[in-house]
This record gives structure tokens, sequence and C-alpha cells, in this order.
């Protein structure tokens, strides 16, 4: 598979990925699809009239929008033939767009872009689907004995999350203030957060048409309803939420910011990584069940990069620790009758692997800040500093290539002045 | 005060309510803005042209919307300027209206037209502000010694819901399916659920400009971001519930759907019925702190009306029960930074009074279903059976006039085949 356009082996959009997003220029501040390949995007506004197959001939608008939820909207047969039209348009062998009259309308770098969420999200919900990261929790904050809760295995657990607070890449984060606990038993007391820390996610967006209310989607039903994955950083106030999740779970701990990844890796690109699901002891209920594997082995690195700009790498885990799939995930979303919209955004929590080094979260590294964690510019961190940017990489290895997710960045700022 | 438009002392729209809606009629499927005068609707868009106040001579497009949320950014300015020009549009002095030529065409009657929902709610939350609720819930669940958590008195509780399943008056909820645990230590089951419940609630709406991730908004600036209140039912499926929620928080036990009432009444005409704050002790950190009330007397009835058609008062609570202000709850939603957006909703959580007669929900009226409730048609309940009406009345009682909400209607259908 060889694409006109010229990108290294290395580069995170060959012509095997064509992730989506959202995009504007400083020459045109008009937000369009585009498509990331190499280096460069490739216009879907400006070539909407060349997807002229079976389905979106008569769908060439859903292209033509500020966000991908239409075209979201569409469903997995919309999904696949756009897939082989752009694969077709930016084939070596195929001239269209190579003119450089034509090239240079289409095209844009994608450092002259600025990145905008992908859609329009209506909701936004959080599972707790690493069976590593919910016994390191549970373990930390229960014991070894009980770390799991005894729905944990059964379902997969999930709460709705502030969808207004998802935002892209490069959105600096402020360290916020709240109410903690410092001393058990005393009064709780205000300031700014003492125990930032990022959450190291994969999260997709549902697709498909809308559901309507009281209609279930089981596993089995549930894979046309995902549309493709992006990376996320769920940054989270560990002393605020310690304080306040008692008994209706983390609020504002969590709705200061959660930053994604601006490119939607699609479900197609991802095909060729698919691992066997984690295996699931007790087995499911019917409603969980599906056919073949919905588990991917992408590589997710964390790097934290200090005030003197020197980048360490953290943590490296792998989407293949989840015990709970997407498929399920959803099918545990809509089981008691919950409508879906296309454009939601489903998140796995943080994905912890088995050992120290590929736990996915500050808390789980420093183990509750006992143990700190050096960078390489010589100092350490048991949470996060302000001035720390923090950086999530998601990527799947081929032969010769790779499926990159681009960047999932955050720099956390010092509190604002009241 | 008087409008030409006739209606009794009884109305739940007199001149001094006129709450704003979102309605379509058969001859006119297009949905648009209204406000409820009497038994009739005056259509906006029909007159926004005669919105020629120093604010909205220059904002009348706001009025002419499918949805609020327009008009819900202007701010509290316009509002005031709307009511000021909507009071005067309908006083018997004013014959703008009267002609029966234009009377005929700006007026729909309310049993002609379908209502939608009054706007495209971002993000939905539910707080737990209720003492009383809090305490009879946490009296069932851990005893009276440990009723309220050590927060509760701290800030006002609460938790993301899921926005696409708020509903409006009239739509059908469908008893779930799910999981439950009938039985404590021993494996869950999978099947419809069996413990139904009302939950008897008022929300607000947000209303002002968007504001941005990273800002808080202190209780003493709240109000300006406060547009107005509907009733609401929070349906809820007990049994699904207390499997699900540990340690993150009600989820698909609270998502299969939440029915508010059409109209939203504005703070405007709720200021007559304020009514002091409950006292609050420990004195909350000063970004809860706000000069005045922000708390009223808002009479709240829920009727239960079984397949035989007699309908029921449960209980008879009162808005005036709660313990944090809906100022106390826009401050602590923002206080890590969470953005709003004009629309968002904002529920109280199951307002329940001291005595037994003025209980929020079916858990606390039957004590989690050990005192059988009776029902004028010789039944019972525990909780909700199939084919019940369950009908959420709210009104402020004036001088000759009363301010109601409308209808806050739904009706449980059992769960679908599978």
């Amino acid at each position: 598979m060889k694409s006109f356009i010229e990108y290294s082996p290395s580069s995170d959009f060959p012509l095997e990925n064509l992730p989506y997003g959202v995009f504007s220029t400083s020459t045109n501040p008009v937000k369009r699809i585009g498509v990331a390949i190499g280096s460069e995007i490739l216009d879907l506004k400006a070539v909407a009239h060349l997807f002229t197959g079976k389905i979106l001939a008569g769908k060439q608008d859903a292209l033509r929008q500020e966000a991908l939820n239409d075209f979201m909207a569409l469903g997995r047969p919309a999904w696949t033939e756009a897939r082989s039209t752009l694969q077709d348009l930016l084939s070596a062998d195929n001239h269209t767009l190579q003119e450089p009259e034509i090239r240079s309308k289409v095209f844009v770098q994608q450092r002259d872009a600025v990145m905008h969420l992908p859609a329009k999200i209506g909701d936004y919900t959080d599972f707790y689907s690493s069976i590593h990261h919910a016994t390191n929790v549970g373990t930390m904050f229960r014991g070894k004995e009980s770390a799991l809760m005894p729905n944990w295995k059964y379902l997969p657990v999930g709460y709705h999350g502030r969808a207004s607070s998802v935002v892209v890449s490069g959105t600096p984060i402020r360290r916020p203030r709240g109410q903690t606990l410092p001393v058990d038993g005393a009064a709780p007391v205000y300031g700014p957060c003492r125990l930032m820390d990022f959450e190291l996610e994969v999260a997709f967006f549902v697709g498909g048409p809308a559901t309507r209310l009281g209609e279930s989607i089981p596993a089995a039903k549930a894979y046309d309803h995902i549309f493709g994955m992006v990376t996320m950083n769920d940054w989270s106030a560990r002393d605020i939420q310690k304080w306040e999740y008692v008994p209706l779970g983390p609020f504002t701990a969590k709705n200061l910011g959660t930053t994604i990844s601006p490119w939607v890796v699609t479900m197609e690109a991802l095909e060729p990584f698919k691992v066997p699901n984690m295996p699931q002891n007790p087995d499911p209920f019917p409603y969980l069940h599906h056919e073949g594997s919905c588990n991917f082995d992408i590589k997710l690195e964390v790097d934290i990069k200090g005030p003197q700009g020197v980048a360490t790498t953290v943590t490296r885990s792998n989407y293949k620790f989840m015990y709970w799939t997407p498929q399920q995930q959803l099918a545990q979303h809509t089981v008691t009758g919950c409508n879906l919209n296309p454009g939601d955004l489903m998140a796995s929590g943080t994905i912890s692997g088995e050992t120290v080094d590929s736990y996915g979260s500050m808390l789980e590294l420093s183990w509750k800040g006992t143990k700190p964690v050096p960078l390489k510019d010589g100092t350490v961190r048991k949470f996060l500093q302000d001035g720390d940017e923090v950086s999530i990489k998601g990527f799947c290895v081929g032969e010769n290539y790779r499926i990159g997710f681009g960047p999932c960045v955050g720099k956390l700022l010092p509190t604002n002045p009241e």
C-alpha cells in the first residue's frame, strides 16, 4: 500500500491509518473535517464531491460539517466505503489529487492546522475496566483481600462524566482549588489540589444512528455502534476526589478537564491489531457476550516533561490489558435502555498493566505517594507539579508501518489567583 | 395585574408566571418557543419583532430558535426585559395582540400543542441536597448514627447524570432489565427491575454566556447563571442501583429516563416566594457563601395513578426543605473549574420533608419496602407497578394567583420482550 504522499515508516499516519479529525487554519478559520496522512491533512470539505460510492454519493454533506457527528451517524457500511475511497484517492496510482494546483488546495500541513474536538460530544462516560488498575486502587484503599468490589467482574463499572470539559490536546489545564480532608476525622480544608494526577485512558466514539430510549444493545450487536478511538488523559484531583466521592462517585475531581487526542483512529485501522479478549471468570451474562475479539494491541506511553523541558516516559502500558471490551461497555451502558447519540464518548478508565512500570496513573506509580518516581531531569514526582506537561502516546506496530493516535498533550498550570 | 387572556385564579399560568417552553402543533410541526398564559401559548416566534427593548431589539433571533439555549445565554438583563415586554403585550390595557385576526395567529391552545424539551441539554447534573432525604437513605443503609456522610454538610454532594435520557413530560418510561443482587453474598441475577421508584426533584437551567474551563463561580455570583426551574422525576431502579453503584456512583439505574416538566418557570416569577435558606452548620467555606435567600416555597406533590385510573397523592413535599441552595450547587459544580453552558440542567436530588407524608420517593415512603403505601383504588404500593402513571406537581401559592410548573408525568411500561 503506497501513497503519493511521502512519509517515513515511523509516521503515525500512513495510508493504513487515515484517522478523522476537525481542523482549521489561520487562512481559513472555518472548522472542517480532515484525514491525517503523513505530515499532512486531506481537507474532506474540499474533496467531498469525490465520495461517489453507493452510500456516500447521496451523503457527501456529512463530510462538509464542522464536526464528525453526521458522518459518525452514517454507520459502518458508509465508514468502510469512505475508507476505501480515501485509500484510493491517496494511493500512488491515483492522480486525481496529485496535480500541483489541486494538491495545494486540498492538503494542509499538520503544523499549519489548529485541531479542534472531533465531534460535538453529547454525553461522556468513563468506565473502570482495567483489572490491574481496579485491583491497585482497591488494594491501596481497602486492602488486598477486598481489592475488587463484588460487582466488578459481573459488569463493566462506569459513571457518567462531564461532556463540556472534554478538551482537545494542547489545551492547558489549571490546578484546581477544592475541598480536601488532609486529616481523617478533622475538618476539611479549602485550597489548591495537592495530588494532581493523570489517568492513561483510551476512549471510543459512538457511531451509527441515534438509538431510542428504552432500547438495549447487547454486546453481540454493539460493534456497529463503535466508530473509532482516541487516547485520553482523564486529569484527576485525587485529594478532592477522596473527600467528595462518597456516596455518588467522582464529581468536581474530574470535571476540571479531560484531554483527548484530536485524531479518531477507526476500528477498521485497528482491525489488524486485534488480540484475544482477556479471559473472564465468572462467565458474563448473555447480554455481555459477543463473538470474536474486541481487544487491541495498542501500545500506550505517558511522558512527563517538567519545567526544565526534559521528557521522561514514566509508564508503558497497553490497551490489551482491558478486562471488559468496548462492546461489553456499550452493552452495559444501554442495558436499562439508555439512548445513545453519535458522538457520545466512552472511555476505558485508567489502563494499567500488571507490572509497576505499566501503571496508568501517578497514584499507582508512586503507590499513593509512598514511592517517588524519578525523572530524567534529576527531580522526582509523587504527583504532578505545576508546569508539568503530560503527553500520552498510543500506537500499534505493524509490519513496516505504525497506526498512531497523534498527540494527547496538556500542561498543568498553577491555580488561578482568587 | 390583569391580562386580556382569561384564566381562573387556580391556573398554573397567570400573568405573574410566564414560563418558557418549546412547542409544535399538528398544523405547524416546527419547534418554536412559547410562553404559557392561562390555557394558551403565546408563540414567541410569531411575535419576536415586538421585543424592541434596549437589549432584545438586536437579539430577537434568540426568540426564533427551536430551543431556549440562545435566549438563556443572553443573561438576566435580557430575561427581565423580555418578562416586562411580555407582561405589557399580554396586559388588558395593551391592544397589540387583541385584534381577533392577530390573536388567532400568535396564540395556540395548550391542548393543541405538543411540548418538547425546552433546551438542548448539554450536561445534566444531579445533586443530593435535601437533608431529610440524605438522612433517610443513610439511616436505611448505614444506620442512624452514620446516616449523613462526613462530607455532606461541607459541600453539596452531586454527580454527573446522563443528558440524552432527559425527556419531556408525557414520555413513557420502560421498566428496565439489569443486574441485581437479591441475596447478599450470592451471585447476581439478570432480569426486570423489581424496585422501580420515582424521585421528586426540582431542577434549574443554567443561563448566561458559556463560562470558560478553569473559571470558578462563587455562590455570591451564581444567581446570574440561573435561568429558571422545572419539576423533575428522576426515575430510579433501586435494586440495580444498589448492585452497580459502588464505588463510582449511580449509572444505569438512572440513565433509563429522567422526566422534566416542559415549562421553565423563571427566577423572576419565583422571587415573591423566597423563604429563608435553611440554617447551615458548620458554616460553609466562603466560596459557598451568598447574600440573601435562594430558597423558595414551592409546594410539591406526587400522584400515582394505577391501571384502574384513580390518582392518589402519595406525598406532599416542598422545595424549601433544601439544605443547599441552587447558588451553592452551582458554585460547587464549578469550584475546580468546570465550564458551564446555557441549557445545562442541575437537579436538586430527591426532596423530602421531615415527616413521613412528605418523603420524595417510594424508597422512603415505604421505608425500603417494609411499609406498604395505600392507594385510593384499594391497592398498595411498595415500589411502582407496571402501568402506574407518576405525576409530579409543583406550585407556589400567591394572593389570588398561583405560579404552577405544569405537568411532569410519565407512565411506567412493562419491560420490552427480549
